[in-house]
């Protein structure tokens, strides 16, 4: 297989951990395979979380901030922080993203949300192509990282069950929709279903090596493995600019699953 | 009305703004009614997003860090940092939490998931009652914060359609389940239907005093409007300890909704 450029967006706070553990399994494996392996290492890297005034190198800042138009302008005039931007030149560099994270709280660690509100400024992770009443804009399957794979790695206390179908914290895919979709299919990611481990409070050795050996091919198939058929915005299922499914769209089910084909 | 303590938990860059305005029209509304009100208001005081070791002030803080086990420990031993500490009695003192936030990629400011990553610790909120193969936990309708109300009020950029049942971004309600259910209802609170302003790119007068009219009619109903009827946990129909829906329980679609009556 072709030699591929892999970044690793890396979100907890203690190395010898089993997400670190994972971590660094991951690296061996891609690189094992001929890929070149980046990592983000936010703890490591003391990435800064909060979206503020800071961020926008910008004349006016004393103004009051307006985040979206802050962004926008930026962007735009290359005067975004050199952290920020040197995480968009990672990403432009990349066939493929992993975020490897603990689930807290059904969602990901701040640290990480904190990665993508600042990374994803206006005019590369939203805000790209026109935005009108006949189009809004180049997203949900298209945008600046249209032709990218992206596939989450997580790590769970909870069952199997708990995160099942009829299990009482909602089905794991409907949990991490809005990361998949909202996150990654958004600025044009094709993503991948995600690999999760479960019941990880006491993980021993028997149960690391079978969570290895899953993740080993999970990995070994990043550039073969079908994507989420997720419904492109302007492949024309959805009305402009209500952006509802069409009628005449037959869904299967109720809920975020309507939006896959 | 009896007079009842509130608290807004705020997470918002610039007080200038539409969320700042909306916060500052809450706390006016409440103190009318004769509510006590306290906010935490997020970027003011320069909450501290990410878990670290740094949170723990245990003796062995240089021994690999195990978030659960030193929560846990830190909780018991009141060793957890002051800031977490003022947060959770500020929790025990409200009869209300209100969180207002923007919605940012389809959730909270990464400074709102920290303070709730920090605060939640366990044995406050989560780790609570017994664990066994027999009961899973107070959680799901039982635990530290059983009795109370929670109202998320949220911003979005998107149209209301755009949330719809068939809106491309996925249904609001289900959007924000990871927090109502997954962070509200967990501890005990009764979880009211969110309040969401959506199409807040730009805000004219008159669509300013449409929104705060509504928003105070909710802020009115704080104590009397209907919760969200999530099913709880322990109330016999979720299996233990797999904790899926009993076979015999009939539910409505698919998806989130199936955990409510």
């Amino acid at each position: 297989m072709q030699a591929m450029n892999v970044l690793i967006v890396y979100a907890h706070p203690e190395p010898t951990s089993l997400n670190g553990s994972l971590k660094d399994f991951s690296i061996e494996v891609l690189e094992k395979l001929g890929h070149r392996v980046e990592v983000s290492d936010l703890y490591a890297m003391r990435w800064k979380s909060q979206v503020d005034a800071d961020d926008f190198l910008l004349d006016g800042r004393n103004e009051p901030l307006n985040v979206v138009r802050s962004s926008k302008e930026a962007y735009e005039t290359r005067r975004l922080t050199e952290d920020v931007m040197a995480e968009q030149r990672k990403l432009l560099w990349a066939d493929a993203l992993i975020f490897q994270f603990p689930l807290w709280w059904f969602s990901m660690p701040a640290i990480l949300k904190g990665w993508i509100d600042r990374v994803y400024a206006y005019g590369f992770g939203y805000g790209v192509g026109e935005h009108s009443e006949k189009r809004w804009g180049d997203r949900y399957g298209e945008g600046t990282l249209q032709g990218k794979r992206a596939l989450l790695i997580v790590t769970t206390g909870g069952w199997v069950e708990h995160y099942s179908e009829r299990g009482i914290n909602g089905l794991i895919d409907d949990i991490l929709f809005p990361i998949n979709h909202g996150v990654l299919f958004y600025p044009g990611f094709d993503v991948l279903p995600s690999f999760v481990a479960y019941k990880t409070m006491d993980i021993d050795k028997k149960r690391f090596t079978e969570i290895t050996a899953q993740l080993r091919i999970k990995l070994e198939n990043l550039f073969l493995e079908k994507p989420i058929p997720y419904r492109r915005q302007n492949a024309g299922e959805y009305n402009i600019p209500t952006l509802t499914l069409k009628d005449g769209i037959k869904v299967r089910g109720q809920g975020f699953r309507i939006h896959q084909n």
